[in-house]
């Protein structure tokens, strides 16, 4: 799904909507690592209260980057459409990654005029192997003007 | 699950096990409502950063919200096992929620050994359908001496 | 969801429609046990190609059952409409079931024009605890012009 | 995951393995079309019995195809282990396949000790786009003496 198509949002413009108009993860200090069509990678830098019990990142700072990750997915398809709201996300945990910087690397496998659907491979900042894999919908209100 | 047992964790603890060993979601003044046996009813109050745009409470608060609600579930049932860990969670946001506080109830479907399975339907407080349904899983640590 | 109002599809109706229009499932012999408004018991007797190395029923036949548990649920609240269609579904599979009769308990948690979403508990006939727990999403057409 | 080493299994045992072995599925005629070490892709003839009302694949017959696809890639990092079960499996329906042959490609994205994870991609066979995406977990027995 990724691929020939120019990404229908700029990587500033995205990175300054997830800062501003996305509660909560907009604090986290994501940046756009790159940018598809329909794919996006972005990078969460490490804070000290992302910290678990047992020295790992904690799951809903993860879930809260796979979110926005998925997001960007969408808005990289279908240009800025603001209120593009999750329906459901399914998030499994795989490995425990130590504090550090974390990636987003999501892609949509599905984009219909109401519904996207994609996956997020979650991993530690120079490591291989995921850290933790998020599938989710998101739901494209019908009148999608894009706003800009 | 739950029922007639007495929960293994006081309420007290457990809300000072969230504020001060969870992190994020440490900080966003979450309370014990009511406590089983495998079960747990907790509030989360509402905060500015929480609304989305479209003026409804962001997914990743609801998300933490069930995490640790699913937790304390688990340590209804087991005690203070601080190290159990989310291995998997599923969400469905179903109806979007005015900002106000947040109720989350949580119980436990399966407790094995290693492995504890539930959900958590959550609400608008005072409102009756609920705006989003979790599912998940916790890893329980093999040694599970209870620390205190 | 479930409560007060009638369902809005009879019991055999629901039972004929699983057996002639569902393709697979169909011929697994469900009847139905109870019927509200959003809410339905399904029973699946035991076959013997249901059984799995270790003595224990399929997961596909626990799902196939899950599907038309909350199919029957949908229609229990909004009529017969065939065309209603599975979006996504997760399964959890929490223990073993002896071989014998299956039961599964749907329920709708969001009724809205175009999704529909509930759960399904599953247990061994005769058992408590339950041995699965599904939830899903259901896509209701458009033109929803109940068939009969 | 997949990669330089050699699977842990032959694709004929792989087949006959689910053909006797697998209850249900393993009547649907599943064969291997490329196997790797922690990877498989799996084809499904169609059969009568599989199309739904509107004229697509059920799903249920997806489900089960993600389930032994899994199950082929699970056993292709680790052998012959006959008793590793599903604990959980989520899936989404994108697009409705046409009556047809269906493949399934598995790839693991965990292999611990207790506990495999992966994902699936189905498509209708000779087409692009994926028309369902499942994700799940299996659990490895303890004892894993690997049979053959």
């Amino acid at each position: 799904m990724a691929g020939e198509l120019a990404p229908a949002i700029g990587a500033e413009e995205l990175e300054s909507l997830i800062r501003e108009g996305v509660p909560l993860v907009g604090s986290y200090g994501v940046t756009v690592q790159a940018l598809g069509h329909g794919s996006v990678r972005l990078r969460m830098p490490y804070r000290d209260d992302f910290v678990r019990p047992g020295g790992t990142i904690t799951g809903p700072a993860m879930f809260g980057l796979a979110d926005v990750a998925l997001y960007g997915a969408v808005l990289s398809a279908i240009g800025r459409v603001e209120l593009a709201v999750t329906t459901s996300m399914t998030i499994n945990f795989l490995r425990k990654p130590k504090p550090g910087p974390i990636l987003a690397e999501a892609r949509l496998l599905k984009l219909g005029r109401r519904l996207a659907y994609g996956d997020v491979l979650i991993f530690a900042e120079g490591e291989e192997d995921p850290v933790s894999h998020a599938t989710g919908t998101y739901s494209i209100p019908p009148n999608r003007s894009a706003v800009s």
